[in-house]
């Protein structure tokens, strides 16, 4: 592990599965409405779509596009892969905004509540603005800004994500620490000179699907959630 | 004063004036810090050179520039005009983030606070980002989302910053309301579309300048400040 320095002054979060359990909350979601679906195989189908067509719009093929409407697309190939193709508009949009209302892990609340005591707390997802809006309200997050690829319209990995928070801030890059359960996306913000936190969520892909959560050393922390990390950070 | 319809789902506050005392809080550095000088001359003499560079921006004399930098700007000539040159570069950079440090007027806590309950609460803004999270950090401000005229790329009162903030919460114009204490914004919100509620600040320019706050009937709510208008709208 690199030593961690001390001048860090912003904490950008990653969202999906770092910060809220997306694979949990919309199994729970599925099971409830259509309980003959396999809730658990529903929601790793529907977040599988989501890296492929982030690629299409960083390549041009799809015009620049926010995530709700990405995930509409991919929802409605799922659909049809689960057999739900009877649902109407309305269930539709009503289920696609399942990722609206993700639930936090159980550390999060607490562990921000006093990361902020020291730290400017901002989200960096590709999530929409308006989806870490209405998320971070229901859920009590307690961000001092939300950012998003909407902002820079690119998204993760794309340097200009990672450097634009340092931008955004008027601090050196250095002086953000990206925190996330994805080494790809850590690996992106270190290539743009942050400090990075790995965060273990061993059941982001369902309790079917354990992660590998062994640490890397090219981290400058490793924590088991976020309590875990403003106990190493002395917040 | 027309009805105020039900169905407002954000709420978009203008900053400063509004929200903060923009006037009091730069008074109150500059006579501590530089007794000799008028501070309530200076404090305005800074605020009158903002509309006048935003203009600048907006009809492409210059670039497209972040309000810190619009600050700088006009601070260089204001610390002429006052006598203020011997101060180095770090006692200006210094002051410039006076910005950062304004304080909220006194019921702006509990009222965000109260509105928070039942309306998405954004700032709009011709603040840049840094500066609205460090001043809304610093203040306690429960924003549910930071939006500033640095995401739309325009200046209030372009249509473009109105028209943004219902396209970002994917609501219709009228479910925003936009509040200020400044009728030539909120005549370019109602534009756009938007519902408007006026707050009186009389005392935004300070006691030797105190300002006409009456009721204008264009305006869909008129408050006499955030604790009022959470009353008015039963919150």
């Amino acid at each position: 592990m690199r030593n961690t320095a001390t001048e860090v002054e912003v904490l950008a979060f990653d969202i999906f599965g770092t910060v809220v359990d997306w694979h949990g909350s919309i199994a729970r979601e599925i099971r409830t409405a259509h309980p003959a679906v396999d809730a658990d195989a529903f929601a790793l189908a529907w977040r599988a779509g989501y890296q492929p067509a982030m690629r299409r719009v960083m390549a041009g093929e799809l015009p620049w596009t926010l995530i709700d409407d990405l995930h509409r697309m991919i929802l409605e190939e799922v659909l049809v892969q689960f057999g739900l193709t009877h649902l109407d508009e309305p269930a539709r949009a009503d289920l696609n905004r399942v990722w609206h209302r993700l639930d936090p892990w159980p550390d999060v609340v607490q562990g921000l509540t006093r990361l902020k005591e020291r730290f400017v707390l901002c989200t960096l997802s590709n999530g929409n603005l308006n989806l870490l809006t209405r998320l971070s309200k229901r859920a009590g997050l307690p961000w001092d800004c939300i950012l998003s690829a909407e902002v820079f319209r690119a998204y993760k990995p794309d340097p200009r994500t990672y450097g634009g928070v340092a931008q955004t801030f008027d601090v050196l890059p250095e002086q953000v620490m990206l925190v996330a359960a994805h080494h790809n996306d850590l690996e992106g913000a270190r290539a743009r000179g942050l400090q990075t936190a790995y965060i273990e969520r061993p059941l982001e892909f369902g309790a079917r699907n354990p992660k590998d959560v062994s640490p890397h050393l090219a981290n400058h922390l490793h924590a088991r959630d976020l309590l875990d990390m403003a106990d190493q950070l002395g917040c």
